[in-house]
């Protein structure tokens, strides 16, 4: 294929993390190289996804990121920048709103795509791939991960999960230490995010890795929650001492495959008489109250899991960062249709490898925790499983202060 | 007064808190130079309190500390390194259980006590210091304050306050950034602990002060919470942006005097038939879905907020480390039945005096939010308020990382 030149263009979609603009930096990077080289003409960022590009909402980013402070700046800066979306493209190549998108590639000479996200975003490369087979103008369509919840098949992890990892790793440390003050039984129960996959909820043992204390229990969805079996664990765990903390994945699901936290929406409504969802951690919580009867309180770690940049790992940064790089190197190079991965070199030595893979053997797939990553009780996690995760969790990259709060960068 | 010659005794009493071992680890400092100017034999830990030193469970300090690293570790480990209890005293000074403290004094030759905690800590020592009038045992007993809510009476703020200041106004601020990449509308409630005083749901508004982007409302117990006023200021702030960011203490109350929080109970079960609690925060999004209708979400920064660590405030850590060691020189000067204070130096460079003051005018109190800090129409702070904060959360000073996670100590 004969080189293209012309824009390009990215954007953001999807969940926030704490490291989708550092990914964000690292096309802005990759691009300004390309443009000094004649490769590239400029780089537009489109508001809110695709949603935003069809609005010809967007901004020349090149003009924007025009000193290394900035770019700094936005590499600690949590959640998206360009903001987001959730819009799923039709299925149809064919469908008028392809023509719509490739008119305006065309009218703004984009040869070049980059989408970061997660799975839903890959869906989007994907289909604007097939439609691009449909007709006749030539560009690169180059996906970029990015999720928390590392779920995403063909990469050996996701940019966004380790800054996640780290955070929910730092505070349940921080929950077992607040809780160990006390002798009266108690039991804690931490809830992670993560419908499908336990990994982040994997990550919240790190501690035992490290300082040889952790949860006493975790569970995740990749294995059947059965409630018998949860009462009978945090009753021998409370004979061990008496502060007990269990971490849980949100998405746990029963032998009938119903999410526990759906199940204290039965017969459950609130001062207005609607049904409430209580979430799983407070269904947890009750099941203690109501079978144990000892103190008992749930935490949900909530939004700020995903968007802790203040804890962001470092590790986490610059390999998002090196994503995005890869993002402009693959695309120049005229893949197309792909998705950059991250390849773990093998070794005892932790070291990566970016790579690519074509996205529909990743799009709309879900990769779980691998069956020697739980124990066989299904209460926990095996030391394999914090040996893949511990390398993700290491450094410290802390964003500016100013007068004592996290400087964050906004693009409008 | 002659000067009294022997052993020193600390404990830590009620919720923990991130600079708590900070104060110890001033108590520890202080309790060294004394003993090296031969002016005290050694300092002891009891652990879990007063309950703890009725059982005779404490452990000599000066010899576990016998290095400054671990007292820097001391310094960066949240919570309660002694453990901690929340044992109320008898109110008659003559209780035999004075009687059995008393002897303890006297069979382990302890004449100085300080004991590090909120309110009620300085209820017990208030107690001892009656129960101390009444018997011929001469002994320095000295409050030390420290609590997340700086609630605390007859000083300018409390060990332990800043950090928690630092970390809800940074994760508030995460938190805005997160909302803000959706153009969907959307409300998000952040729940802040707080039951009677509003200092910690004020502090989420800091980011406003120093970025001019903050929460849209900021509820606080001081004022009546009134629901009609509340979803006139959400619908009114969803008028002037999509992504509306509410903080509300945990303690608000309505025109009856009930807490909002527990308005959640009428009526409402969860699975097991039981009476649930919702939370503030849940109750303020469920008024939101039933009168506005657009996404809403709760958030309840819970026991992260107390224990984070890793997040501390550089200030509030140096000077709950100078409130320890002023609580030894206090006692070393004859001071008893007295509290340590912090008293903010005039002039616009902030600056504190370590002071101390009659426990009693200290003890039972609770020290609001002045009525200048709150805004007329009750629905946020003020900028006086906020200037009052801002010095509160200056400077980071993180604990050492080992493979990632922040190193705890750990006395037993």
């Amino acid at each position: 294929m004969e080189k293209l030149y012309g824009n390009a263009i990215v954007g953001q979609s999807g969940g926030p993390t704490a490291a989708i603009n550092a990914t964000l930096a690292g096309v802005i990077r990759g691009a300004q190289t390309a443009r000094d080289c004649g490769e590239m003409e400029t780089l537009y960022g489109m508001f809110n996804g695709i949603e935003g590009f069809l609005r010809e909402d967007f901004c020349d980013l090149l003009t924007v990121f025009d000193e290394e402070q900035k770019i700094s700046d936005l590499i600690h800066t949590p959640a998206a920048v360009l903001g987001s979306c959730r819009k799923k493209l039709p299925s149809d190549p064919k469908d008028e709103m392809y023509d719509r998108i490739f008119s305006l590639f065309s009218k703004h000479n984009i040869r070049y795509f980059f989408y970061i996200g997660g799975n839903d975003s890959m869906d989007t490369v994907a289909k604007l791939s097939r439609a691009s087979a449909e007709r006749d103008y030539e560009i690169c369509l180059v996906g970029v991960p990015k999720t928390i919840d590392n779920d995403l098949d063909g990469t050996d992890h996701t940019p966004g999960f380790g800054s996640a990892a780290k955070y929910i790793a730092t505070t349940v440390e921080e929950i077992i230490r607040d809780c160990s003050v006390y002798t009266v039984p108690a039991v804690t129960v931490v809830e992670v995010m993560g419908r499908d996959a336990g990994w982040l909820t994997a990550a919240s043992a790190l501690p035992s890795l490290v300082f040889g204390e952790g949860p006493d229990l975790v569970y995740v969805p990749e294995r059947v929650f059965d409630v018998d079996a949860f009462l009978s664990d945090v009753k021998a765990a409370l004979a061990r001492h008496p502060n007990v903390v269990v971490t849980v994945s949100e998405g746990v699901r029963n032998a009938a495959g119903e999410y526990v936290g759906s199940l204290g929406q039965s017969g459950t409504t609130d001062v207005f008489g609607h049904k409430y969802l209580a979430g799983t951690g407070k269904v947890l919580e009750q099941l203690v109250r109501e079978h144990i009867g000892c103190k008992v309180r749930a935490i949900e770690l909530s939004l700020p899991q995903r968007c802790a940049g203040h804890l962001a790992s470092a590790t986490d940064l610059a390999e998002s960062v090196r994503v995005g790089q890869g993002a402009v190197q693959t695309a120049l190079e005229g893949g197309t249709g792909c998705v950059v991965t991250i390849l773990r070199n093998d070794g005892a030595e932790y070291g990566i490898t970016i790579g690519h893979s074509d996205v529909n053997a990743v799009a709309n797939r879900v990769r779980t925790l691998p069956e020697t990553f739980v124990n066989e009780a299904g209460n926990g996690v095996t030391e394999e499983c914090l040996r893949y995760l511990l390398p993700l969790i290491q450094g410290e990259d802390t964003p500016r202060y100013v007068d004592g709060l996290p400087y964050q960068f906004k693009l409008r």
